[in-house]
């Protein structure tokens, strides 16, 4: 267009130049739009039949300008000298342009011109607008290009406070694990991994780790705050260590300590805290995973021999998936049913040697490999086989269940079932270091995918410069939230690990559940965690150099072990609706009343017209607005449940069948009441913190968190009439600039989880 | 108790023992409850005082009763004849107890008794009721025991409609993966993996599968159609395998096909699909995935000597993750950045020699391996460097763009960018091929987790038979909604490659946007699918025989590789937002009127009091009211985007800002439009179908899908006002029952997918 004769015989048609371009470069103009433009062309009466023509030509499809015009005409646009803060459209600027070039007559025909350009920015409109940012040649500071990294707390400060009192062992670990001797090897044998994870496991138990809990008469410092903090800083490194470290002084050892009696600590917890005996936890059976209540392996008491015959009945009743059985146990606590008098006393666990000291496998017993696993594979899982062996009878675990001297079972606990669970019960650690390891893993996870989301650079505005990726709300809206449930659940695995240290007899089912609700909730946290994070670090993601390869697959079973989530949840919900009917029977009838009332009476305020469309800032970000939606939500639920049931038993229905019907229901009543606890934990957090910086950055993360499990929840709100539409909006946008907020401060926020480098990934 | 003084002289104490049976086992009396039940003993006049003190005596927790005891209790409890049918509370069982005991003044005595027992009734009620199942012997066949997998249609029949017009080509794919010399390896050592996945995709290319679809002159059947059901019954086997052979005949050889010219498809076409010649895709780089434009690798032109200089500047232009690079490829179509006389053309495509036929890297040309991946390990990703190396101008691949011989650029197209797209439109195949493989590893997935949970069994009524857990609520929630959508998924994948086959190139747009969309949500599917199957197999799914495993890290990729799905839904979405643009610029001012009209009365019509309560089955499983729901969401979420991106340009906004702001928004507009799709051709697809049977199961399926989806929107729609609570409500109910009518048949239903057995698991 530029240079022919007819622009130079007339540089006011330089007015269709920037519009021209748009047409034949990428913008979205669709025909219909082309068609308009002809239009306009047409309607202009200053133009002569031949500059029309001319003009007609120039968006012919048949006849495209060359690649060199087009980049020419994109040069002429620039020369008017354009900003980001004209805001211009494709008219205004054709009119600057063709000013440029014209003078006496030509300027009036621009003049005249002028006055119909408003029907181009009627027909073009946004389009117009949207397409002249395409001229801009340099980055024009929006918020999305501007936003970075912020400190606005002390990072050490914050650092100590997710550390609380476990500091010192915290570091002492790190230093560890940052020693060359414990860096992560590469290989994919699995032997050779195995052998490491092993190497790794004595040199901690070198350490004085393994026997941490232990009573100090046996090589231990009975400090049982300090093993979980090992297990959760250890678990930056390699899971298989961490696993295999619980295994052997977890599972193993505290099982001997738990269940066991005096004689059974003299003889081994010293060992076992060395690992000079190596040992496993052989519950799990083929056929009984969950319902290890119907376990078949056999304990057969003999009297006459003051023994017992371990037996693997069929091919189900096989243990599998024990961990250190595959290759280096030497012992396992074996949970069989117990056979006295040919009665059958339910579940009971006793000591039963595998291997010898040469590691070969001793008669009676068989051991299978289970071979490669998704993760994990530095632990030698095994499945192991007993053909009627004999052990004495000192052997069994006998602090719940024992048979006296005339041969007769005994049992401070009648019921079998009830023996069971308080067995079970004695090793509900597990289900506290579990969840803190797999916390961990999300928190490297979110390290490594923010960090790296802060440096990677992809698009950006037309003609600027790229933008880190972590910019985008998308991105953010993927990340964020997810930051802000790490320190959720960082506070209340604490709370948990708390309770557990102070725990009394009577609070034990109170922690049983909470240990089995985080668990639950916060292990698939971390399973969505580190999806999220090895999809926002795309391709790099995908690299096992990065990490998130190992960190996914091995927590992976985090979700299923130590109890599978969805039964878990199913006993919170069970011991929920117990305290439910315990508050209901405290009561007489005015109680009652006076209860129902109550909830009637505060459905009423926080259900008020009001109340459900309330959406300024002020009220969205009161702890007490949040702490009582969620309150809310954990009763209703938790009430609807209880009267469900009520109705089916009620109604004749088999009380099995009850449950099963209300199966979902009863893992929502277990998601409501944990994640209620996550918020009130995390405000009394927040409330908690002195230091200024510290505080108004755990106050963000809280109302983060609180907001965006409203939000992922609404549907349950409006379901309810607690919120109304104008409501869960207004949620929304507050999480969005809640992300962008905190993604200002989303590197020092990681940098606060304090992981050696040594555990870290490449691409940051 | 039994045996005792007290009770043989009054037997009538009998009466308790069902009580104090439940309080001394499991069941969850409360201690509250304990003391009601010494409140009751307390006013029964009929006792006497030393009765009174014998049964409080019975409920100290100091004076448990023994194990032994206890067995006895429940035996004696279980003589009075107990039927599942009777739902008898804990009195009204101790009463028919008493009355086995008694007589005479003891029987009177009873009488008076019973008058009384109300009064318990009250006090536990469900619980009594609840307790007395404890009792029950034997299995109570519940709907929750007794569902069963049943047969209501041919097999057969549904297996053929999946297959469509690619029947034969499936069975023959199938017959060769079923073969010895396919047996999955099980070896971790990379190069040995590598080397069996070449082996396998030579053997595939003798059989003439590489070269389907290329022209008949080159070797091939010119049969596109083939070549992508290829592709989706290879990935029943090894997805490795899947990947090599994708970038070697599709990515590789169709860059040649589509952006080459005859004198290309002569040379080369042939000793690529017949892997004479292996070759790569090298377009991603360190600095630039999603935003490939931006590479920065450069292809300058030298006009003496009729040559490129393609050369990587900086680390960051280096060609990353390029698969078959690593090892085995000899040649790469590499993109670049023309330069041309000094000037910058924009991304071309050019055939690059890296290796010689020994495997030998070429001078210039340097190669790392990118080492272990998460998944696809047996193919040989590589990081490629270019130093200066120079190649001839015929290497050029120019359909798209040339130099001619007076050394000038040219190209058909004038913008860059719009050649650049257009380019990448040609290779669209990809996000066709990639959601249909992994569509294939979520059906292999499905059909283990659903076999498995057909046959695992866990848990049952007290005392009766574990149930299989496939009968579970939560794990029909968990699986039956995902196997629907496979089935939904499959159905619009087979439009989308329909579509593709038959496409014109007015309909290279939408079709663009249609694999873009697909290939997003269906791949996140996927991978949503094989994490549910993992969890919902427990530690089995842990287990790398039993294949989820790799099933998961090998598609774990696909929701970034062809393009990061988040980029691509906003893809989508501007692709809707231009056809919005057209549908409006297309009409006259009545026109619009008439629109926002139609529009208000549809609104008015679906959102009338009466339809958004409206909760009958009838109208739930109306596909109408189904579509239109799906239709609602996707039209009003498009409009309020539109509006929303408007009202931000008009205020000023800049564009790339504006459309940051609503990221979020425009990835919801690529759902709402991509559910929609699917929703419409499984409706289509029932309707179609003429077999009853299969047409019945279908039909359960796409309700299934239909309403699940909903249910998972339904913050949305209650948000909007198009439906009430009690709406959503009876929808949840509504997916809860089809849920359990599908677990009958999931186990036909994946039988239908008719996935060699030798891709499957040894767990089922």
């Amino acid at each position: 267009m530029l240079h022919t004769r007819h622009v130079q015989e007339n540089p006011s048609l330089y007015l269709f130049l920037p519009i021209f371009y748009t047409v034949w470069s990428d913008a979205v103009l669709t025909p219909s739009e082309i068609k308009a433009i002809q239009d306009i062309i047409n309607s202009q009466g200053w133009l002569s039949e031949s500059d029309k023509e001319f003009l007609y030509s120039q968006l012919n499809p048949a006849l495209p300008p060359s690649a060199d015009q087009l980049k020419s005409w994109l040069e002429e646009i620039r020369k008017v000298g354009l900003s980001p803060d004209k805001k211009e459209g494709l008219a205004e600027i054709g009119i600057r342009l063709a000013s440029l070039h014209t003078n006496g007559e030509a300027k009036e025909n621009l003049q005249r011109a002028a006055k119909s350009l408003s029907q181009i920015e009627e027909t073009l409109g946004v389009i117009s607008r949207e397409a002249a940012f395409a001229f801009l040649p340099v980055s024009r500071n929006t918020p999305t290009e501007t936003q970075s990294t912020q400190y606005t707390f002390n990072v050490d400060k914050l650092a100590r406070i997710l550390d609380g009192p476990n500091e010192a062992i915290n570091k002492k670990v790190k230093i560890i694990i940052s020693d060359p001797e414990f860096k992560r090897i590469e290989t994919d044998n699995l032997s050779e991994y195995r052998e490491k994870v092993l190497q790794w496991a004595k040199h901690l138990a070198h350490q004085g780790f393994g026997a941490m809990a232990y009573p100090k008469a046996y090589g231990g410092q009975a400090d049982m705050a300090s093993y979980f903090s090992v297990m959760e800083t250890l678990s930056y490194h390699d899971l298989s260590l961490v696993i295999k470290f619980g295994v052997q002084f977890g599972l193993f050892g505290m099982s001997v300590y738990f269940l066991g009696t005096e004689k059974h600590h003299k003889k081994y917890l010293k060992d076992i805290g060395t690992l000079e005996l190596p040992g496993c936890f052989a519950m799990t059976e083929t056929g009984h995973g969950s319902n290890v209540r119907g376990i078949e392996t056999t304990a057969t008491y003999d009297h006459v021999k003051k023994s017992f015959v371990i037996n693997t009945p069929n091919e189900k009743a096989r243990k599998e998936f024990i961990g250190n059985a595959g290759v280096h146990g030497q012992m396992g606590t074996v949970f069989a049913k117990v056979i006295v008098n040919g009665q059958d006393y339910g579940v009971g666990a006793f000591l039963v040697s595998l291997r010898d000291k040469s590691g070969k496998t001793l008669p009676g017993v068989t051991i299978k490999d289970c071979g490669r696993k998704m993760g994990l594979n530095g632990v030698d899982n095994g499945v192991i086989y007993f053909d009627n062996i004999t052990i004495p009878k000192e052997n069994m675990l006998d602090r719940y269940a024992s048979v006296n001297d005339d041969g007769k079972f005994e049992s401070p606990i009648s019921s079998d079932n009830k023996r069971f669970f308080t067995m079970l019960g004695t090793l509900v650690g597990g289900r506290i270091g579990i969840p803190r390891s797999g916390l961990s893993a999300a928190k490297t996870g979110l390290t490594i995918a923010i960090r790296y989301g802060d440096q990677r650079r992809q698009f950006g505005p037309e003609g600027g410069a790229e933008v880190p990726i972590l910019n985008y709300r998308t991105h953010q809206r993927r990340l964020m939230p997810l930051l802000a449930n790490a320190y959720a659940f960082h506070f209340s695995l604490q709370y948990l690990t708390n309770r557990f240290l102070s725990r009394t007899e009577e609070d034990m089912q109170e922690i049983e559940a909470l240990a089995a609700g985080l668990k639950s909730l916060s292990t698939w946290n971390t399973t969505k965690t580190l999806q999220e994070c090895r999809e926002c670090c795309g391709g790099k993601g995908y690299l096992s150099e990065n990490r998130i390869d190992d960190l996914k697959n091995d927590t992976e079973i985090y979700t299923t072990f130590e109890g599978d989530n969805t039964v878990l949840l199913q006993l919170v919900a069970k011991s929920r609706l117990t305290e439910f009917k315990q508050e209901f029977s405290n009561m007489n009838v005015f109680g009652i009343l006076n209860y129902v009332a109550s909830q009637a009476k505060t459905s009423i305020s926080e259900k008020n017209p009001f109340a459900v469309r309330k959406t300024d800032d002020e009220h969205l970000l009161d702890p007490e607005f949040q702490i009582n939606a969620f309150e809310y939500r954990e009763r209703t639920i938790l009430t609807s449940a209880a009267k469900r049931l009520k109705s089916y038993i009620d109604d004749g229905m088999d009380s099995f069948e009850a449950f099963n019907q209300c199966q979902d229901h009863l893992v929502k009543v277990g998601f409501a009441h944990i994640e209620r606890i996550l918020l009130e934990k995390f405000i009394e957090q927040v409330k908690g913190t002195t230091d200024s910086g510290c505080k108004t950055i755990l106050k963000k993360l809280c109302d983060l968190f609180a907001l965006s499990q409203i939000e992922k929840n609404k549907g349950w709100y409006l379901e309810n009439g607690y919120m109304e539409g104008v409501k869960t909006k207004a949620i929304r946008k507050l999480v969005d600039r809640l992300c962008s907020e905190v993604r200002q401060e989303a590197v020092p926020l990681t940098e606060a989880f304090n992981i050696p480098a040594s555990c870290l990934a490449p691409i940051i």
